[in-house]
């Protein structure tokens, strides 16, 4: 029943893909583009090839489905995303699309026991309107249309408009989670896009859960002065508030784990001459335990509000973003581990400190992912970069995790 | 010789002054444009009237001569400049000036002994064009035409061309020069434009001179990396590098006196979900001793340099202005201390944090200046102010000033 996954091809199909989407400054698969469109073309060859010929669902996902021994079991679904961020990387997303073309293919000339499915997940970096994760969380249904009704690209075009020009509409979009029925596990490859794996020399590893993310802005109101004739005691100096802030949030990990960034900082009326009279500082704080992030907020909170009072300033928070850790299918991620273990040598694990499709797929249906490394952590450039040996070793790892599901009694 | 100055009309100038040219959000005196040259009709009317009709000179500048009983001794000028910022306060600028014209009106029955001139400098606020103190450079040799011969406005509209059309053109412009010959002694009254003599409760004081300034930018450079994704003790944050440095900034007056000033900060990519791989941090140092002043950016760039160092950045610098402190004329400062201890019963002297025209036209002609308090230490807002009994004593320890000098056997 199925052949190993050839690891070689699956990196040709990348190299290809690259090769007719890419260009010098790297990955233009920009969702919702022609380029995009281009990549869809090269991968629905390629399916059809296998007889899965693609359709596309209500939120623009691509799914094909080779059928299964027992064509009333629950389906194993793989995939990942193919579109990418402008100058993005080779691998970001792509990978895990044609993993899952090569486990489609390990099955082509013999069924699987089970319906495996494979899905690329329409606009997953949210690139040109912001909004990530759009065809998956279709699909979960956590998707509010007009949250991102008004939504507009760089050229003003809008995001109903432009869905529509793809045959998707906006309002019908949700209709994609009938997929939902059947469907009996998820898996997902993808990069790190971090430094972990690296530098533990960490070639596959089993992915726990994404993380949890409370994101928001403080705000410091202090007074604007001159920057000559304002002596140092009689200051309300925001800048300076919100960089002790900056500094204490940063020593948070060290008591409660996970990680905060202060990314973003903005000063007003942020020239020279003026002590600022307002700062505006992200804070991205990132666990993968509720709890413990829940704590993490509380002290960045009153870091805030101790580096305003000692300069005698008004504090205000504004929230942006947030999402609740999201843990993947126990059963799932132990297969995951020993499928690292059989293939890579090592039971490796760790959580996504980056969100993922899996998360918002594994809201309704049991998920997993697997990584593998990112050289130098990086992702979203075309230096984005992992050695062939390695990719091997996880697309080798991820075809085993897979023949592992589907073999199962139930995925 | 010489009535005392009449605060009360000076003051009534001042109100005209701001109902001709100011509007609900203050002064609209921005150099170069027609609400400027309204200012400038409004004084040179009543100029006319005193018999002392105004010229202007190469640059721009405005002169009013009130003949002396010697005419060939050396005279004093008084004044200050009309244009103000937009969104302006109406006493910035237009204070001295309509004092100097106060000045010359208590002598206008009877001539004083040496020439008495009113000067109002083109452009000191430079808030078109970028360029302070213009008038007055030119005056003093100092401003080099092609430095800001590329100078556009926020309208793309040419510094030359915009002059021009006032009858200046940008290469006569140091012609001004020639006006110091015969010139022995200039005075300023300015308000403090910041909080200092409110807090102590002096009206009028002397000011010793101008603070020098050291303005660079610190460039930090680290990584950009994923706020996800890297984990805290792998990150080259440069936004924390400049954080510290900030806050390590702020306490060097402790040390060295002066004011130390971080009113820029800039994090690229700058966004919430990435650390920042690269920081700019403007500094501002003032401090009125030349060899305090250097000191002082001496441990800048070590407090910069620790910063970077202890989390592996690479630090740049690059200038963006300084000058060297300008001290006033030690007789003439005496003299306006008297004159403070006089009038508003106190021989209060400070110095100023600020730059003014009096400290380029210092470069070459003896020359001081007399402060009144500033409500609150607001300037450059509508809000800027000064009660009109602290107003009228410092006007008329300015007219004792002016006659002090103008009795003495040289000004």
């Amino acid at each position: 029943m199925g052949a190993k996954v050839d690891a070689a091809r699956v990196i040709a199909d990348l190299r290809e893909l690259q090769d007719r989407t890419g260009d010098d400054r790297g990955a233009q698969r920009l969702c919702w583009t022609d380029t995009w469109l281009d990549a869809r073309t090269l991968l629905g060859e390629a399916l059809a090839e296998l007889g899965a010929a693609p359709e596309t669902d209500e939120a623009g996902n691509l799914w094909a489905r080779l059928e299964g021994a027992d064509p009333s079991a629950p389906a194993l679904a793989v995939g990942s995303h193919l579109d990418s961020v402008p100058d993005g990387g080779w691998l970001d997303g792509a990978l895990g699309v044609m993993a899952a073309l090569g486990v489609l293919r390990s099955h082509a000339s013999e069924p699987p026991p089970r319906p495996l499915i494979l899905v690329d997940w329409a606009d997953e970096e949210g690139a040109r309107f912001g909004r990530s994760l759009f065809g998956s969380s279709c699909f979960s249904g956590t998707l509010d249309p007009d949250a991102v009704r008004d939504l507009t690209d760089a050229d003003g075009m809008a995001l109903p408009d432009v869905l529509s020009t793809h045959g998707v509409s906006l309002d019908r979009a949700l209709e994609s989670g009938h997929r939902r029925e059947g469907v009996g596990a998820y898996l997902e490859l993808h990069i790190e896009q971090g430094p972990r794996m690296e530098a533990a020399g960490t070639r596959a590893a089993a992915v726990t859960g994404c993380v949890g993310v409370e994101r928001l802005r403080f705000r410091f109101a202090g007074q604007a002065s001159h920057a000559g004739t304002t002596p140092m005691e009689m200051r309300r100096d925001a800048g300076l508030a919100a960089a002790a802030a900056a500094l204490a949030i940063e020593r948070l990990p060290t008591t409660h784990g996970g990680v905060a960034t202060t990314g973003e900082l903005r000063l007003r009326p942020g020239v020279p001459t003026a002590v600022a009279g307002e700062a505006t500082l992200s804070v991205d704080l990132r666990h993968p335990d509720p709890e413990a992030l829940a704590r993490m907020l509380g002290s960045a909170r009153a870091v805030c509000e101790t580096a305003a009072s000692e300069r005698h300033l008004v504090l205000g928070e504004a929230p942006v973003w947030r999402i609740e850790p999201i843990p993947f299918d126990a059963g799932l991620v132990a297969a995951a581990r020993d499928s690292c273990a059989d293939v890579a040598g090592e039971a490796a694990e760790l959580e996504s400190g980056a969100l993922h499709d899996a998360a918002e797929v594994a809201r309704v249906v049991p998920a997993a992912m697997m990584f593998c490394p990112s050289k130098g952590g990086i992702s979203h450039a075309k230096e984005e970069d992992t050695d062939e040996a390695d990719l091997a070793v996880a697309i080798e790892a991820f075809g085993a995790l897979a023949q592992r599901v589907l073999k199962r009694e139930a995925p």
